[in-house]
């Protein structure tokens, strides 16, 4: 195959991951809003969305398989298509705790969920935020934008913690509440390991990006 | 490098993975030891051999991916590489989950827990099981023996929910356990993900073995 078209493949290979992360982004926030709302409707779409996304994740791993088993990757193409193996799996786990989520809608009134005294919204947010970022660094190929997503982690299991020690002490005192409060400790677990996989995917284009300066020196001379 | 040499280096990367097994085993194995018994002691050892895991996880990596970058692996070959590339990041996460049990010894009177009405102990040998035959089936790439621990994983669901039902019903009649209960319904939901992984590990296996992706397939028909 000619290396032209090679890295043509290796340009389609990245458009369908990032496909991809457009699916596992909009299967969680739809989750956290299904969850919230406690609608049913959008949580059925949820499920949807991650049937996609199990799909698309067959058709990324088939590329990236044949990419390796007909071309001889060397180096950073080699590392490249490895990371994308590598973070299709966590964009699918991120697919698979929305779905998760989604089945937190057990048809509670709507107002119930949001008299807890936690801010499951707002934890939504922030991994929200990590997974954006993540693919952002994988876009970009940007090392440090992909530093800053490991560094969210922490915020992300400091909220955790609170939202279960909450939670735990309102389940004792108001025992009618366990259910309510057991779905939102579920929930906020659901989030953070989300937040683990767009750890996982920020660390994985650190391994691809720290070697590849050879490569974006490379594509200048070729431009040229 | 002489063909005889690269599959010498393939039986010593799965010897690499087998002896990670064994660690994912032992941490498994000992988080429910050091849950049921609350004991410091056997927790603070998980977290040591899953430091381990943790630096024999790269230790495969990197020897997976030297032979990726070196030889031109072919088929079979291939996509045993890229299969010992997933099992190992299974057997990480089992690591993981087997961290989070022991994060659940805090302290609590050594009878408490087993007051609880629920089976930990069980689900924790029947995940153990499946992750041993996951493992078995790689060493003897059988692919019947991974068809078999794939039919496993509905059972420990149902164990996850019932446990989940029963400790919440218990937390609404006596709120003053609601944490010993909240703990072990986290320990059965690491549990459930670990057995996910085992799932996964065997899927790999398959795919190795076999040379088709049954993932989600599969699922498809379990859901019906």
């Amino acid at each position: 195959m000619p290396r032209i078209y090679f890295q043509q493949q290796l340009a389609t290979l990245k458009d369908r991951l990032l496909a991809m992360a457009g699916l596992a982004q909009q299967a969680l926030e739809l989750s956290i809003e299904a969850y919230l709302t406690q609608d049913a409707q959008i949580a059925a779409h949820v499920q949807e969305v991650e049937r996609e996304i199990n799909s698309a994740e067959r058709s990324v791993d088939e590329m990236a398989y044949d990419l390796l088993a007909t071309e001889q990757p060397m180096a950073v193409d080699l590392r490249f298509i490895l990371s994308v193996i590598k973070i299709n799996s966590d964009l699918e786990r991120v697919g698979d705790q929305s779905a998760n989520i989604a089945e937190r809608v057990v048809g509670a009134s709507k107002g119930s969920h949001l008299e807890l005294p936690v801010d499951i919204r707002g934890m939504g947010e922030r991994v929200g935020v990590m997974i954006r970022s993540a693919i952002q660094a994988l876009v970009e190929a940007d090392a440090k934008l992909a530093e800053q997503v490991l560094a969210m982690d922490d915020e992300i299991d400091d909220r955790n913690h609170v939202i279960q020690n909450v939670l735990l002490e309102l389940m004792q005192e108001r025992p009618a509440m366990s259910d309510h409060a057991l779905n939102a400790i579920l929930v906020s677990r659901n989030l953070e390991r989300a937040a683990d996989h767009a750890t996982n995917i920020a660390e994985d284009v650190i391994f691809w990006v720290r070697g590849s300066d050879v490569r974006h020196r490379l594509h200048l001379v070729e431009a040229d």
